[in-house]
């Protein structure tokens, strides 16, 4: 799904499949099978890959051999007959690191199973850490989480906040004082393991469209703390945008006549929307549902013309639940109803996040899945 | 590029490239190539495409026998040693039928050969006709386009208004008053040819796309007439949307102080850019350049989210340019830069498009060259 290469293998581009990559290929439709749909019969399998068995029990025993997938013996319902054994993905097989570095205050890891499943958690805080202190904080809280698993770790996967490149350079990254930081190099160097960094808001619709959507009809994930921004998956895919910067809305200007923002612009959907911002009018005014619909009718305002668009089936608010679940998602949804046909927005959901605060290091084992094995 | 389907051929799932479609896809990746790069040798088209040279001798073989591609000769500039052959795209070799029924007092069509140049013209006056009626004068009028060419038809393409699924069945067009008017079967099984229909604005953004962008950065083209609508390339694909309903904009509300509009709600887009209005507008002021700037302002106010969301390389208005190019277009596009951020907005170009009112058509042929031969 995403774009993001592995260090050192430059990415094909797309419809060139050759030869030499066909077993590749039908080695990831097994597994995206075995991944999306749940454990399967070999024959299940030929079917809906388009394989031959012989193909498939083939793939299956090397995929067996690798430990990625295991033999689940007869399903309960079909006792009668010679009953197909079932294979599955082996979730516990395998880890991933996932790496979260979108807080101010502190880096957040994971060890996370082949399922999305969060097995252990790790933090370092920050302390102010900037430029090379920061990038050294990375490596040290990668060190500690492949130290707190025993199993083959299948790579390291990085949200951080910025530009990052296809190349998992991040680009621009004020917060932590990085320009060009090669840090899915530096990862792969240190650890000997693939190595993949993406945008934080990036990260974070990877990991909701794999493990929080439902199919994939268009999804966007906002993100609010410090600052907001977006990523959406569209068709099934990531969007990058032209120069990289799709979901940079966060200084979209929504009220000419508001506050002026730290980038200069007056009334930036980050003068109104940024949790810093909202705690403040919170803590200067008495009646906060009013606050928070305000601010969640003023949303409505910025992604209504986004959602008549897209035609999205899902808007997903990740950031501070008590802030966002509640007046304030609730005006940004009634706004964007008024504000749309209903072509535009009566297939569409707006909710807070299904995967809470693990979004991003959960998305951060998308990047591995999706770039190792191909699934998502 | 196009998802939509000919009749009677379901589509297969992105990724499932079975061994039976890989000489199809062998073929297409050559037809691509000659496509958009122009002539090439044989060894270049190995290159790139990454197949052997004996399966490529074997594939432009078989493309010249069935005349979809022609020998040139050696390049003037290697007339030492032994210079390599040039084959490239016959682009006169085969004609499609490009329809556009997006007009509300006539059906125009075209024959286009494979390179997008229109070779003839022919259009038909509605005088209202509607259902049934309107039908059947999209069936005489292809068959006038056919009967206008000697050249093989490899397929025709239509453009049409309202909601078209990816079978080419018109679920709702109020217009010509169809509801689920399966256009593409009865053309095809009228016809004997393969045949493609889709929405006016994704048909005229695949035509801007192919013939007239510069790139795969991501593109908008605002279809302005009756109504207001939009078509989006996407990182190289027609954006569908999660009901099919991607582009539809006209009813966002931009003003809620302004106009009652036909839809029920107050100040759309529509009441503020559709030709109808705009035209109202300038016949009741003095001053025409105040009439389309607060236009093309109010159109900056709904698009800039969009772009900051989107991160767009291009916004292509099309509609009748007299209204269009000038104080409308400049307007819009100071506006969108105004309110986004330079990340966004840097790498944006605003512009009318360069198929002008041949946009749908060519998209038409668009439709039938990516469903035929794998070209876009
Ligand atoms: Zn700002
Ligand atoms: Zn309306």
């Amino acid at each position: 799904m995403t774009q993001t290469s592995p260090v050192g293998r430059p990415l094909r581009p797309r419809g060139k499949l050759l030869q030499e990559d066909a077993r590749r290929h039908h080695r990831s439709l097994l597994l995206q099978q075995l991944f999306r749909e749940g454990p399967a019969s070999r024959a299940d399998l030929a079917r809906t890959s388009g394989l031959t068995r012989v193909t498939v029990s083939d793939l299956v025993g090397e995929l067996v051999a690798d430990g990625l997938v295991e033999e689940l013996g007869a399903p309960a319902e079909s006792r009668v007959g010679k009953p197909p054994t079932l294979v599955g993905l082996a979730a516990d097989s395998t880890h991933v690191i996932g790496i979260d570095l979108s807080a101010t205050d502190r880096m957040t890891g994971a060890v996370i199973n082949l399922a999305g499943e969060v097995q252990a958690r790790h933090e370092l805080a920050r302390d102010g850490a900037v430029g090379a202190d920061a990038v050294a904080l990375v490596h040290r809280l990668a060190a500690d989480l492949i130290a707190m698993t025993r199993r083959p770790v299948l790579g390291i996967g990085v949200g951080s906040p910025g530009v990052v490149d296809a190349g998992g350079t991040v680009i621009d990254a004020p917060n932590l004082a990085w320009t060009d930081a090669p840090l899915a190099a530096t990862l792969a160097e240190a650890f000997g393991l693939p190595v993949f960094v993406a945008n934080d808001a990036n990260t974070a619709v990877l990991g909701e469209h794999t493990f929080g959507a439902t199919g994939d009809g268009g999804l966007m994930v906002l993100r609010v703390g410090t600052g907001v921004g977006a990523g959406l998956v569209l068709e099934g895919s990531l969007l990058h945008g032209h120069l990289g910067a799709a979901g940079e809305i966060g200084h979209v200007v929504v009220d000419p006549d508001g506050e002026v923002c730290a980038c200069s612009r007056t009334g930036c959907l980050e003068t109104i929307l940024a949790v810093p911002h909202l705690r403040r009018r919170l803590s200067g005014e008495v009646d906060p549902t009013a606050v928070l619909t305000d601010a969640g009718e003023r949303l409505g305002v910025v992604l209504a013309p986004v959602v008549g668009t897209l035609n999205l089936h899902e808007l997903v608010l990740s950031g501070p639940t008590e802030l966002l679940d509640g007046p304030l998602l609730d005006a940004a949804d009634r706004v964007i109803r008024e504000r749309t046909m209903p072509v535009s927005s009566a297939g569409l959901t707006v909710r807070t996040s299904r995967l809470g605060e693990d979004v991003v290091l959960v998305g951060a084992a998308v990047l591995v899945l999706a770039g190792q094995l191909g699934v998502s």
